[in-house]
């Protein structure tokens, strides 16, 4: 907050948003694309900034972790503090003091996940807010034009995500529907700055023909770029591999690949392996907050009692401060006496390993060399943690 | 936490405790100590840091808000995680990362207000912890014993704190056992590493016969410091600035005078006229998670709904960055969002807020307008905030 600096001023940019592969290493892919709030390496994943700002993380902070991007969630912002708001007070850059790329969602999850007496039609989906009952309704046109005032430089489409297990009828109604959906937020799109792109999403659950359903027109469509939509919502890891794999192949190679809200470390590490540029998830904040730890060594969980005497740090190897620098002891005391700089420093600390993993993939597949990475990360996870003293 | 870095090397000094006051302006007064650690600039507020973390706030942040000193409780930290463990661990400087001064309280007063079956006798006081309801005992011995073991650069004797409203007898009792202990805990500090410094405490209610009676044998015994304990317990301001008015003449030029437990930023301005030299309270951490802000203008209350449209800053022109970047809007969202960002802001600013007072008193005292300066500071107070837009 104090101590360093992060320049506030709105960067402008005329380009257009654009993604360059640079090099694969089998289905991995590494790249970059360019936003009018500076570029984002990919394989790249974003923190969830959920209400304005990435919990118990500052800015600067966010930044260390080696961050490029970060999500917004158009559920929330709309119903707290809004979007006419955050657009009057400047956009959402300004007003949580991150400077660089945001990627909104639509809002379509949480609406599914978090409202109440939600009901959908053709036109829009109508629901209640899960704050105080208020009465909302968001179109696809609507869900554009709230992520336009955020100011996000990378726009989802409105969608309808089905919880799993679902029918094959209801899915298939969703697909159609969230196909009709992204032609009318193809239109709203039309008007926004020059630079921000859309992202269309890829429905159709657990299965692999209705998967190839949503994505070929959605790729006739044509967007700059696009996201797998629907996991992570409960079904096993090789569901969700094979759905990418399903997909990948129908996608353009050169626009960037987008796998909504996910995942664990390994769940990044296999799906980068099957082609996918970027990720989101709420994991390393809110298992921070609850006192997991991602680390070189497998998730740890500092509440435990063999930590409470330990001098060492999580990791002294690492590169980021905290991590080498607070003692598991210290960690295991923050947590157990509910101190908020414990929920701080391992949100910190996770948002640094998710970004150092991220790293050592790009690297990798620079060096042409993922496979391998692969394995030796799996096989670091699977040894565990140090030993006890 | 990442970003900047602090040495965490434990600085050994051999120089004994030493305090120099190098200007005075009507009784307030200007001075200098030195402690292992390194110096402290007086007058001095130290912020609390109850269980080995200023709550919410990083080290790195603490140090940037112009805080050179904070105060640990023994009470919170012999009970969890520990003193031995904290000593085993490397002292309590390197546990929480604070490689600045660190002054410990005696765990009498938390003993007074936390505990359960709390019984004072001669020996020393045996109370149930209210985390777990297991048995302690605390005599000034082992007071002394906690706080070098925490490795505190300033060690507070150990005191009986009497309830305001209390009867004569009372306080008469708690003044001379006091005074016991004082002499018991000044026998135990013998053992102290050079450079370490033992101060007494005053007690004697809102009684002023009585607190010269504390005062002057306390000072006979020769402290390196003296504290002004059991005020800011309720009794209205006047009653608290009687008392230092009282005790003031009595204590040594040359040693530096803490007021225990205070106060409002109002507090602090009225005892440095009457010659205060150190102050702790944990009002700026505190308020700050419940949404007040404390500024140039008099205390703020971030849930007020006339911030929440207002883009501007708290105070544009503070030297603080949090405090002239955020908007009014985003401190007052993060706080009806209940977000921890929006504790951990709040009480960023509210640290550098009090510690620019602090600074201001101290740069007034040099000039020779002490006076002035108090004057203009409770002025702007009152004049309140700037205008809803």
């Amino acid at each position: 907050m104090a101590g360093t600096s992060l320049a506030m001023t709105e960067i402008v940019m005329t380009q257009p948003f654009s993604f360059a592969l640079t090099k694969t290493d089998g289905a991995a892919r590494r790249g970059r694309f360019v936003t009018p709030h500076g570029h984002v390496d990919t394989p790249a994943f974003m923190p969830v900034g959920t209400q304005a700002t990435v919990k118990a993380v500052a800015p600067e902070e966010v930044a260390a972790s080696g961050t490029q991007i970060v999500l917004g969630n158009t559920y929330h912002l709309m119903l707290r503090p809004g979007a006419e708001r955050i657009a009057a007070l400047g956009g959402l850059h300004k007003f949580m003091n991150w400077p660089g790329p945001i990627l909104t969602d639509s809002g379509g999850f949480q609406v599914m996940s978090l409202s109440q007496l939600r009901k959908i039609d053709e036109r829009a989906v109508t629901f209640r807010s899960h704050l105080d009952g208020a009465m909302f309704e968001l179109s696809p046109e609507r869900a554009i034009e709230i992520q336009l005032l955020l100011g996000a430089d990378i726009v989802m489409q409105l969608d309808e995500c089905v919880r799993l297990p679902a029918s094959r009828a209801d899915l298939e109604k969703a697909v159609s529907l969230s196909l009709r959906w992204a032609e009318r937020c193809k239109r709203a799109f039309e008007e926004a700055p020059q630079g921000r792109a859309l992202f269309g999403i890829v429905q159709g659950g657990d299965d692999r023909a209705l998967r190839l359903d949503s994505a070929r027109p959605l790729v006739d469509m044509g967007f700059q770029g696009y996201a797998i939509g629907g996991l992570a919502v409960g079904e096993p890891q090789d569901v969700m591999l094979s759905m990418i794999e399903a997909v990948a192949p129908v996608l353009p190679r050169d626009r960037p690949r987008y796998l909504m809200g996910v995942g664990t470390p390994d769940d990044l590490l296999e799906a980068v392996a099957r082609g996918i540029d970027m990720f989101d998830c709420v994991l390393p904040t809110r298992n921070g907050r609850h006192g997991m730890a991602f680390t070189r060594f497998g998730p740890i969980n500092i509440a435990n009692a063999r930590h409470a005497a330990d001098p060492r740090p999580l990791d002294e190897e690492s590169s980021h401060p905290a991590t080498r620098t607070y003692s598991r002891a210290y960690l295991h005391h923050l947590h157990k006496a509910n101190e908020m700089f414990g929920a701080m420093l391992l949100s910190a600390i996770n948002l640094a390993y998710y970004q150092s993993l991220m790293a050592g993939m790009r690297a990798a597949i620079e060096a042409g060399r993922f496979g391998d990475f692969r394995g030796e990360t799996k096989e670091r996870w699977a040894r565990g943690d140090i030993a006890a003293l």
